[in-house]
């Protein structure tokens, strides 16, 4: 997001994208900078941000405006018709407010604001379909709602895997209302309802899971469970890593078909790692 | 939208309007706080404000983020499906950049930077209805784009008559396919194409056009050319007043059954100006 030349290759790449797609994006440098630049200093706890009513509006303003209509209109101009999205929109997500929970490394109780939690059965799968039939490229922030008028600050990560989950677990009818039994359909049910085959890629700054962290090259090219329990237990994974590898595998439990890690420069070419 | 009580009242009414409904909102006293916290000093030139590159980040913001975000999440607290919207969303306003302007009251041209003008033809009327018509209502900000992947500020008012104009001349088909020829009807088509009575009211903070614009109780109950003609000649009508009703008028030739001027409180009343 705080790369205007890697943002605008990498939103070239997706518009190439075949098939149905969803786009989640994050922003928190930016979020860090114009707190800053109002004079404001950014509270983070475990590497999730404090979120107090000020901090509420600089996140909703760079995330939800700056951000996500800025990826909107350089997708328009790919000649991808995409609509940015926060959960409020179309009341698409709907989060819960998370209760001060206790923080083992400061030994305290932490209020973390105005931030939520999302889960799968927090998204309306069916509008969220109901777009992407039409041809239009939901595109994701961070901001979601309570449904009783308050914005929550949630996670980009989990936003993404929530959405790969639900969007996974959806069933659809064709317009002829049966199956069609192809390959493509190994997910049906017998009454002719579909599902999706949904893959999750995550894009950051990196070519994929390191084996050695201080060394680039060394991409892990497929972690299945027991290669994740290996390095675990080597301490091979940086700390970081292994919420985002844990969750990626609850969403393969959840009937996402892969999950992908990888460098958003790498987008459209098969570099990174798998997990599957 | 700089009084949250007031707007959190307002929202509560829009909800309660009954049929298809758009809402369109400013916010261009948060923009100028907003620059003001970030150290930036605002420049308008006859009330339109100089969009350079920072300023459109603000603007951006504030609109398509803070504002819109909020109202939207108010209206879902009130069980109104709203989804809040730019012109790049959906590629649903597409605007052209306006070329620098002479300015009569500084003698020169003024470049007005990211600043774009929007008509009746830049609106995606299909699109607007394909919402409408599941009972979802759309929240518009000024931020449009040019479909080239720059957003522009425009003006909200602009974009209201615009889109009033859009969606009472957009022809829909009933499911039968077939015109009903009830009194709703007046303006279909001879082969069952209907469109829509479209209403436009312009919520501020008087009560209506006033006659003696020092005098909040003056107001004038209905407006026609005719009147209109004579306002004008007669010098009553303040200046800022002027392009609105002109655009209220040309809104009305183009298709708009009436236009409401008001104070935002009376949104469910029949208080205000009328013009047809």
């Amino acid at each position: 997001m705080d790369n205007p030349e890697l943002l605008r290759e990498f939103v070239r790449d997706f518009a190439e994208m075949p098939g149905m797609k969803i786009l989640v994006h994050g922003g928190g440098v930016m979020a860090s900078q114009m707190q800053k630049a109002m004079g404001m200093v950014p509270q983070m706890v475990e590497g999730r941000r404090v979120t107090d009513e000020e901090t509420l509006k600089v996140v909703t303003m760079v995330y939800a405006g700056w951000c996500n209509k800025n990826i909107t209109a350089l997708l328009q101009a790919e000649r991808c018709n995409a609509i940015g999205l926060t959960g409020a929109d179309g009341n698409v997500i709907k989060a819960k407010k998370r209760a001060p929970v206790y923080v083992e490394s400061l030994g305290q109780d932490v209020d973390y604001g105005y931030v939520g939690d999302v889960t799968a059965d927090s998204v309306n799968a069916r509008f969220i379909y109901s777009l992407l039939e039409k041809g239009i490229v939901p595109v994701f922030n961070a901001i979601n709602h309570d449904g009783e008028g308050n914005l929550l600050n949630t996670n980009a990560d989990t936003i993404a895997s929530s959405l790969a989950i639900a969007m996974a677990n959806y069933q659809y009818r064709t317009k002829r209302e049966v199956c069609c039994r192809c390959e493509e359909c190994t997910h049906c049910s017998d009454d002719g309802r579909l599902t999706h085959i949904v893959d999750l890629i995550y894009c950051f700054e990196k070519d994929g899971v390191l084996y050695d962290k201080d060394d680039d090259a060394s991409v892990i090219e497929v972690i299945d469970r027991e290669k994740f329990a290996s390095l675990k237990a080597e301490g091979r994974v940086a700390d970081g890593m292994i919420p985002k590898l844990t969750n990626s595998f609850k969403a393969i439990d959840s009937g996402v078909r892969k999950v992908i890690i990888k460098h958003a420069k790498n987008l459209l070419n098969s570099k990174g790692t798998t997990l599957k």
